[in-house]
């Protein structure tokens, strides 16, 4: 956000903001790294690095600090601190800690520091309500003690953002939902998405209130979360009755009204579809005392994050696990990026480790993965050739692009081929069943019809 | 699909089909009706009723008939028999009943009089693996009585009809899927359903068994089910909220992934996405001793059956329902057609009727309600001005046209509108709000803010 803004310029030309990128003091490397014109996390989009490179070098209007003094300037404040999740229970999501401190202290130092006129644009995907009975009170009481009275500017607008190739596109070439407290901030949030979005193929949606734009972006993304929890209930009935849930799936979605439906695989990751409905659960309880609740979707959040743990039964299905040398190739949560957040394969090497059995990883996005610093890498894909299990988790492009006779050459005569995301095609999987190796797969209940 | 049969043509423009449109001996009178070339239920189609007596009157190849010795010469016998499922438990309906021995003894039948080279094509939704391990016994039992020795063509392949002014084109132009228990029945039904379906613009979709055919229908509707029960719970919270969410998920649909997101309403009738889940679910439990079940898709049917009493609550927030005229509009399930069957609208009024209120009902569609025969209907919509509280219930076009100051006169004085399937919008509602007349609405929480 803050390199598309810095390089956000006008119908003249003119660069449109001088932008100052803040953060916490503790973390202070992370932001010498960005001083530098450097990307401190794995990132696929090239053009990222250059417009960063370009706004701090070359434009020289993007600033990187820790001072809250820059905040007294600022004409807009774009807020995107975390609002993390904790679950508290593996088995009732509903019982689950929001960590607003944080938030809640960013918004405190706001107050303190801004100008009356400045707007406040949370762009957090936060709990429904959160801006206007949570913020809001927060932004007034500091106002209050510097004796302002005027109405802070509070807006709220979700970005859609989607690591990988497409990055920085991913943020101008997006349908935004926005809305704010008053009219006024409503209209200054518009004007200022208007200079970063392209707003002619992807007009802006005003909603009513923030609560309205709050609850699009939990809702949408708990939809989707949903939907991938629902079919692993029909994964595991395809599986039992011998079907292809893949070709059933293509021919379903051949319906226009069903063309998402999602395919099965290994589960979800990510930081956002892996908590957000949790973000509404605590509004519907803390905030509007709603009984009811959210069940659908925080039962969708268990599902998916119990998925990774059938790809270890599909092996005990072959195999009695003790003394095997498991390779996992694909460790970051989404195809061809290197983003480890909740990754579904570190759920499920944490249930192997519970085996007396030995892990290798391979990932080409992948240099440290933070969340498992003991994970043992190896660089080139041919050095897998010592596992008696070979795990296919993350649909990366380079394992789709494999032959059937690179996975023949690259494992050992009667290896286990562990399909967990559909990456072995039908063809590639009778090849290798042909020739020594055996082969599971998540959803694919047909394979032993394969050899017939 | 028997007036679709009998009007299929091959390119030589010669008729492919002499057909024969067999039902049980107590049907006679529904049988008779069909035999004068009338269609013995509402039907919005106006080329259905001009094919039907085409085909019976002019080409003279649709027989109707009771006479099991017909199957004796059939090539093709075409199963639509229903396979019903009954809900044992209100609160869980993984207590279920189907009731499969009418089906049964139409197999048996079937078995003892068809042709060994018959190909007996089921398209009835079924529970996935009835055709093999169910139908295909009782068949080859028969066979074997008769001394058969060659195994039964046994194929499935499901239609998706859709009541409505397109029924007959909703059989033609349709994405057939299809499968059979041999290669020779998957021969037979290819080149069969090939007469019928534009198989050009709707290329068949052969899938490996019947299992894989039968397990596709009722994922895909269960797919919707869930869907709709989904925005249940958002609809709570969104009213609880102030929020609207009609405008909020009109910003979601914009992505491509989600623009199949439903929005909210009163629920959901019909034969198909009220059941068919339970159909899965009881192979889970009876054929295929799952243990996991389909617990998203059953929930999904039980929150469905319940939404139609969030109406009364929305009432409740209002009036306290004592003595009132309740004017329902709209009883048929589904927009535009005089399908009642399953209607959320039987739902409402049964839940009515538990207190001490009057109502009566308005339908275009719909001259006998065979689920609610006591029900009271008037014919021309003014006469709803008797009415405390209106209730619109069902989103036919004639609703929708209808403008504020029709709803106005048509109404008296503080009546209470209760828009249960967004069938006003906010500048009516404004209108009526302004002119002495209340409004409530599911899924639309902001409505207070309009008169403000």
């Amino acid at each position: 956000m803050a390199v598309v803004l810095a390089n956000a310029r006008d119908k003249k030309g003119n660069l449109c903001f001088d932008v100052i990128g803040i953060d916490l003091p503790h973390r202070e490397s992370y932001l010498q790294t960005i001083m530098r014109g450097e990307i401190p996390f794995a990132c696929e989009d090239a053009s990222f690095a250059k417009e960063l490179r370009h706004a701090i070098v070359v434009q020289d209007n993007l600033r990187i600090s820790s001072d809250e003094q820059f905040y007294e300037n600022a004409e807009v404040v774009v807020v995107d601190v975390h609002l993390d999740v904790e679950k508290l229970n593996a088995d009732d999501y509903r019982q689950c800690r929001v960590h607003k401190e944080p938030f809640e202290n960013a918004m405190r130092t706001l107050g303190e520091r801004i100008n009356r006129d400045c707007l406040v644009l949370v762009e957090t995907t936060v709990s429904p309500g959160f801006c206007t009975r949570v913020v809001l009170p927060i932004l007034c009481e500091a106002f209050g003690r510097r004796g302002i009275k005027s109405e802070p500017l509070l807006a709220h607008s979700y970005e859609r953002v989607m690591p990988g190739k497409h990055y920085l596109k991913s943020i101008r070439e997006c349908f935004r939902t926005y809305s704010a407290t008053t009219d006024n901030a409503k209209e200054r949030c518009k004007n200022f998405l208007s200079k970063i979005i392209d707003v002619e193929n992807y007009p802006l949606k005003k909603e009513d209130s923030p609560e309205a734009s709050e609850l699009a972006k939990i809702l949408e993304n708990s939809y989707r979360a949903l939907n991938i929890a629902f079919i692993y209930e029909w994964t595991l009935l395809a599986e039992k009755m011998g079907v292809n849930l893949f070709s059933v799936i293509e021919g379903i979605r051949k319906r226009s009204t069903h063309s998402n439906i999602m395919f099965p695989g290994i589960g979800v990751g990510g930081y956002c579809l892996t908590k957000d409905a949790l973000l509404a659960q605590w509004s519907a309880d803390n905030l509007y005392d709603s009984t009811y609740g959210l069940p659908f979707s925080v039962m969708g959040l268990e599902v998916n994050d119990k998925m990774p743990l059938h790809v270890v039964e599909i092996i005990q299905e072959k195999e009695i696990l003790d003394g095997q040398i498991i390779a996992i190739l694909g460790v970051s949560y989404r195809e061809d990026i290197g983003d480890t957040r909740f990754s579904p394969t570190e759920v499920l090497y944490k249930k192997l480790k519970t085996f007396n059995v030995s892990c290798f990883f391979h990932d080409q996005y992948v240099e440290n993965w933070n969340e498992v610093p003991e994970a043992n890498f190896v660089r080139t894909i041919d050095e897998i050739k010592s596992a008696d299990v070979i795990i296919l988790a993350t649909r990366h492009a380079e394992y789709l692009e494999h032959s059937e006779s690179d996975w023949l050459n690259m494992s050992k005569e009667n290896a286990l081929f562990v399909d967990a995301n559909n990456i072995l095609n039908d063809y590639k999987i009778a090849f290798l069943l042909r020739n020594k190796r055996r082969v599971v797969g998540v959803g694919k209940g047909h394979l032993s019809k394969l050899v017939r």
